[in-house]
């Protein structure tokens, strides 16, 4: 059976989760209307699902020109946003053409770059093929592209026009690759729903997919839709992120962002408790569903270096960083922290 | 005396128009809030009012980052957004801070476009000192860059938070630059405002500028507020452009943008009076003013090698190109044409 979430944004759009709707990707495309498609997908999804889409999407009548790039953040560039602009113009594609992204976040964030700003904005499908696309980035209409300064730091809101989640694509997913998605999942759980929480630490990397992935797009639509344009509520979501972005940095983005995220988490945990912030049982609540996933809850990197990178994140706004704390499970805080008591705040959470 | 005229798009702003702007830009940005500016000008605009630009927004506060790229049409490239993107970047602008775009349809459609997407959108103020960029590029929240396939390709609908525009700063410009901004000027009046028309007619390259331009802003303000995004009514503004266009291509851009918009209105009357969508008298009465302006109405480009332009342009929809056609001076129709009839249509305006 297939679950759709009704986004109600500006534009409004569906995301439908389900096994095999890879196969039947041509007809949901064509309901939109269109004559011409751009695949986009890397060089890791391309071989896997790329000729199933492009001959759905050929069954359905529309002219297909497929642009893969290498796999990997260091894609999520200027240089490569700009090879996919021209790609599109050199094909000729108009307004009423569509993007269809096909792939994980990556993917999902250059494409919808790309279509937010070809011709001033096409139409685009999402087709997130990882367990972080699924939850996350396919939702909310954010898109980006890297600097060399920092992650995300251009891009633009740009709302899918429908995004198609097809469950079956997790199996061919490296187990990290699906562990590293599940942080983002964790993070729903002690944002929001104190359930889903406790079916995430019964069930651990078993957890029910189709429905996971349905309810974290269900929470997530109900933070974009009270805040589109990331200027309130939707700054919950950077539970873990804060401080899991200077760790990512830190690294040389040779941590993963899934794994970032739950050793953000962790710090956010651990330095709530030591504020006062939230009881020390549920700052075990979250390291422990952390364990039971196989998920890194500390790094060795010393607290003055993370400060340093949070410094140049973008979040940052006249000295003062807001922080989202966990309260207990399912419902967390924005903690307005001056620049110059993150420290010592950072230190506790080591 | 400073004209104002508000643009009531989703999000509001103001034109001002008036003798002097620049010298006070510091205090009608500081009105905005935010701490730091990044003064956006080009090599032929910066020596002549960079340092009073800069001058006046630090004495009202800011920190000041100057980026400016060399002058010309070339500079609108994924080069220079790039760049762009990581000097403001690499400063640290944070969503509080802004944009200040110094200079003519380049500098605004780079520096919009940049605004438009850096952190996914932050504040940006234009301060056109073009005739072209005061009546036509600084209103309506269109941003762009070209491709190497073609111009204005990628692009925003972003508008800005507000307009200045210093009548005095048009003293400097070279005649043949006043000129082709004309060409824009002479395009509203003939789509919307007989009694503008009979102004320009009378007094040519010495109109009343602040009038005039007040006159343009609130006309394109009223086009654009029914059509924000460029699907319906907005199209009229096309007017000598589809033709222009492809005049401005095949001569690889050495023809201006105004004296090609100038031959393209010369197509767009010569045509339509052979096909009966307009009286002689209303041709020649564009004719008239575009001499009167010193303006081309010609071109030597073979109407086939026009027509293979053409089909390039974006706004080529399923076959069937929307051209803007004059009924009188004032009125202006859209006319649908498919793509095969439009080179006999072509051949008749040459």
């Amino acid at each position: 059976m297939i679950r759709t979430v009704q986004i109600a944004t500006a534009r409004p759009y569906e995301v439908r989760i389900g096994k095999g709707l890879l196969t039947h990707l041509g007809d949901s495309v064509s309901a939109l209307g269109g004559g011409a498609v751009a695949l986009v997908s890397d060089s890791n999804v391309w071989p896997l699902y790329g000729p199933c889409a492009k001959a759905s999407l050929e069954r359905a009548g529309f002219q297909v020109h497929c642009f893969a790039f290498p796999a990997g953040e260091a894609s999520k560039s200027g240089k490569t946003y700009l090879e996919l602009l021209n790609f599109l113009a050199e094909r000729r594609l108009t307004r009423q053409d569509l993007i269809v992204a096909l792939g994980g976040g990556v993917v999902g964030d250059l494409a919808g770059f790309a279509a937010a700003t070809f011709l001033r904005g096409i139409r685009f499908v999402q087709v997130p093929t990882t367990l972080l696309a699924a939850v996350d980035s396919s939702v909310g209409g954010k898109t980006a592209i890297d600097l060399p300064a920092g992650k995300n730091l251009a891009g633009a809101f740009y709302q899918p026009s429908l995004v198609l989640c097809d469950v079956n694509a997790l199996n061919t997913l490296p187990a990290e690759t699906f562990r590293d998605g599940s942080a983002e999942v964790i993070k729903y759980s002690v944002l929001y729903d104190a359930a889903l929480y406790r079916h995430l630490l019964e069930r651990g990397l078993d957890f029910d997919r189709q429905a996971v992935i349905a309810r974290c797009v269900e929470l997530k639509r109900d933070v974009v839709s009270q805040d589109e344009f990331d200027r309130g509520a939707r700054q919950m979501l950077n539970l873990g992120h804060t401080f899991g972005h200077a760790v990512e940095a830190q690294s040389q983005y040779t941590v993963s962002h899934g794994a970032a995220v739950a050793i953000g988490m962790g710090i956010a945990a651990r330095a709530s408790q030591c504020y006062g912030l939230c009881q020390a049982t549920v700052r075990d609540e979250i390291l422990a569903v952390l364990r039971r996933f196989g998920l890194p809850q500390t790094t060795g990197y010393p607290a003055q270096a993370l400060w340093d990178s949070m410094l140049s994140d973008k979040k940052r706004a006249g000295g003062v960083i807001h922080l989202i704390v966990p309260r207990r499970i399912g419902e967390c805080a924005v903690y307005p922290i001056p620049v110059e008591e993150l420290l010592p705040f950072l230190k506790a959470g080591l």
